[in-house]
C-alpha cells in the first residue's frame, strides 16, 4: 500500500536521495527532516508505520532517568536531544497535528524505601551535577506534590523539566508531516534484498519484486535491524530484540491518580491527557517474543500499586509487549554502515523516542556529506567494527 | 435472530408448555431437560447464549469449596447436583458435543500459611464428615502430587473427586441439544414486557414486538433477574450482581503448570486440556460493572503466583468480568415466583455450573406439576415472601 500524496510507480528507477528502512519514530523523523532540507526520501517499512516499539512506547522524555554515572557520553546524547525535544514537538505539531504536543507536567522521582533513596539519590546529584533543575523531597514532601502517593514514598527528586509525548499522536503526526513534505511512505514492504553495485548499496527489493534505488540507504529497522538478512554479512549491525511489557490503565481525566509522570526504581507511570496512565516496562531478553505474561504484568501491577495505591481502581484497558532494538553497550548506533552509502540509524534501545531529534539531525547531515553533531559521536558504528577486527 | 430447527414464526400464539427467560447454562439445561420429557419449550436471551456468567465461569465442580459449615442445606444441594454431574455430561456429550465432558483429575486444596492450615483442616473434617474422600497432606506431600506448587505450600487436602467442565462448552453442547430436541432459541431479543392475566403470567412479549405465550413463564436470567422490571412488582426476585474477574491464562497442555485443580484459600487455578489455567475470581459488590481493573487483575496474578509460581511464565491470554446472581442468603431461588405460572430459577451466586442439574430436575418438576427434589428445598423463593410481609 502506498500512501498520499502521489502515486508514481514504485518500480521507477528515478533517482531518490534516500530511502528509508523502518517507519517507527526514528525512520519518520529521520525522512522528515531530510524532506524538509530538500531531499527526496522513500520510507519502506514491512507493516505499518509505528508497529514496532514506537507504537507501544511511553513516551517519557526524561534524559537522566535512563542513563547514568559511567554512561556520561550517552547523557550527553540524550540532553542534547532532550533539549531539541520542544522545538520539534511545537513544529510537528504545527506539519502533523496538535496531539503530537510535549506534555510538560514534569516528573517526581520516587523512592519506595531506604534502599532505593540511596540510589535515587546519586541519581539527584547527576542531575544538578548536569545544571539541570531538580528539588530534594521528603516523603511528605513527596505526598503533597501527588497526594495519589503511597504510604511507602520514603524520598523523591522533583524534576520540573521532564516531560512526556505520546508516542502513537508522534507517529501519527510524524507520518502527516513526511506527507506534506512529498515522502512516500510504502507500507506492507518487507525487504528482501539489497541492491548492490561493488561495495556500495543502491537501494532496496521489497517483497513485492518492486526495487526502490537511493543514492543512499538508511537502516532505521528498530529490533528488526539485527536480523536484516538482505544485508551483506558484516554490514548487519549488533542489534537485538529487548521485550518490553507496558500496560494501558484507564481512569479519569478530572481526576488522575498522579498529576505528572511518576518514577520509581521499577516502574514508571505516565499520566496522558485523556485520563489513561501508561505503566511500564518490563525488560527482558527474550527473542522476537511479544508474548504478554503473567509474570511481566504483575511485576508492573505490584510496582504501581505500590507507587500509587490507587491504581487498583483503574481500568486495566491494555497489555502490550514491544520489542526495543538493544545493543552491546546499551548505546545507539547512528552513523556510517560497513558498506558504502549505507547509513544506520538503529539501536535506540529505551531510548529512541527522546534520541529522535538528534537521530534525525545525524542522519540528514550523513545524507548531506554534513559534520554530525559531536554528541552522536556515542553512537558510531565503527566502534563495533574495531572489535569486531 | 432465531436459531434451528425450524421457522415457525415467533408471533405465533400456539400454546408452549414453557418460555424460559435467559440461555446461560441454568436456562439451558432446564429447556433442554424439559424438552426431553415431552414438553415444548422456547427460550428467549436478551444477548447471545452464555453471554452472562455462564461464558466467564471456571467450571469447577467442588461443592465443598463453595459452601461452609452453617450452609448444610445449601451444601446438600451442592452434593446433590455434584452426584448428577456425571450422568449429565455424559448425556450432554452424547446429545450436544463431546467437548461437554467431565473433567476428572481431582482437586488439591492448598493452605500457603498456619493460618490457612486452620481454614483448611475445617473444609477437610467438612470432608469426612460427608463421606467424601479426601486425604490431608504436609506441605511435601502436596508438592509431590504437584510439583509446580511453591515453597508456602503448607499443607493441602487432595480431594479426587472434585471435578472441573468448561462452561463454555456446555453452553455450546446445551444449545445443539436443546435445538436437537426441537427447543427454539430467540436471541437478541431483551423481554420488555409480562403478558399478564389477572394474578398469573401467561408469556413475555419482547423488544422486537413478538408475544411469546407459555403455560409457564421461567425467570433464568441470572444477575439480570433482579432487575426484571417487566415483572409486576413483588414478583422480582431478590438478586444482585456480584462482580467476578476471572483470568485465562496459556501454557503447554503436554507441561501444565498444575495436572488437577488447585485451590488456595484466595484462587482457584482450573487447568483445560488445552493448556489453558483459569484463575478466578475476585468477588465484587459493584452493581452492573464489568471494567476489568488492575487491583482485580493484580490479586489473582498474585495469589496464582503464591500457589504456582510457574504461572508467572504463562501467557495471560484473556482478563473478563462477569456478573454472578447473588441473593440475600447465598442460596438460589428455584421455585414458584410471586405470581401465578412463574417459575424461578435464578441466584446461583458462585454455583450456577455446579447447581445446573439439580435445579433442572426442579423446574421440570415444577413444570410438570410434579414434587421438587428434596434438596432445591433451600432454594424455596418462599423464604423472601416470608420476610418482606
Amino acid at each position: 500500500m502506498l500512501v498520499l500524496p502521489d502515486s508514481r510507480p514504485q518500480n521507477t528507477h528515478e533517482r531518490l536521495d534516500a530511502v528509508i528502512v523502518g517507519a517507527g519514530v526514528i525512520g519518520l523523523a529521520c525522512a522528515w527532516r531530510a524532506a524538509q532540507s530538500g531531499l527526496r526520501v522513500r520510507v519502506i517499512e514491512r507493516s505499518e508505520p509505528g508497529s514496532g516499539a514506537s507504537g507501544v512506547a511511553a513516551g517519557m522524555l526524561a534524559p537522566v532517568g535512563e542513563a547514568t554515572w559511567g554512561e556520561e557520553d550517552l547523557l550527553d546524547a540524550a540532553l542534547a536531544s532532550h533539549r531539541m525535544w520542544a522545538e520539534f514537538a511545537t513544529e510537528l505539531a504545527d506539519a502533523g497535528g496538535a496531539d503530537s504536543s510535549l506534555l510538560r507536567n514534569g516528573a517526581l522521582h520516587v523512592a519506595l524505601d531506604a534502599d532505593e533513596a540511596g540510589e535515587l539519590r546519586r541519581r539527584y546529584d547527576l542531575m544538578r551535577s548536569l545544571g539541570l533543575e531538580a528539588e530534594w523531597l521528603t516523603g511528605r514532601d513527596c505526598r503533597e506534590l501527588e497526594p495519589g502517593l503511597g504510604p511507602s514514598a520514603f524520598a523523591g527528586v522533583h524534576a520540573p523539566h521532564e516531560s512526556g509525548v505520546d508516542p502513537v499522536a508522534i507517529v501519527s503526526a510524524l507520518r502527516q508531516a513526511c506527507v506534506n513534505e512529498g515522502v512516500e511512505i510504502v507500507t506492507g514492504a518487507p525487504v528482501t534484498a539489497a541492491i548492490l553495485d561493488g561495495d556500495a548499496i543502491r537501494g532496496v527489493a521489497t517483497e513485492d519484486g518492486a526495487e526502490h534505488l537511493a543514492e543512499a540507504t538508511v537502516l532505521a529497522a528498530g529490533a528488526w535491524s539485527g536480523s536484516a538478512g538482505w544485508l551483506p554479512e558484516g554490514a548487519v549491525p549488533p542489534v537485538r530484540p529487548v521485550k518490553g511489557q507496558i500496560l494501558t490503565l484507564r481512569g479519569s481525566p478530572v481526576e488522575p491518580v498522579a498529576g505528572r509522570i511518576v518514577i520509581s526504581e521499577r516502574v514508571y507511570l505516565v499520566p496522558r491527557a485523556d485520563g489513561r496512565l501508561i505503566a511500564g516496562a518490563t525488560v527482558e531478553e527474550m527473542g522476537f517474543d511479544t508474548r504478554v505474561t503473567a509474570g511481566g504484568v504483575y511485576e508492573l501491577l505490584r510496582e504501581a500499586y505500590r507507587a500509587l495505591p490507587d491504581v487498583a481502581e483503574l481500568e486495566l484497558e491494555r497489555v502490550v509487549a514491544g520489542l526495543r532494538p538493544g545493543t552491546p553497550d546499551n548505546a545507539p548506533i547512528v552513523g556510517r554502515g560497513a558498506i558504502d552509502r549505507l547509513v544506520l540509524a538503529t539501536g535506540h534501545f529505551r531510548n529512541g523516542i527522546l534520541l529522535a531529534p538528534l537521530t534525525a539531525e545525524g542522519v540528514i547531515a550523513l545524507l548531506r556529506g554534513e559534520a554530525v553533531p559531536r554528541e552522536l559521536g556515542v553512537a558510531d558504528p565503527a566502534r563495533f567494527a574495531k572489535v569486531a577486527t
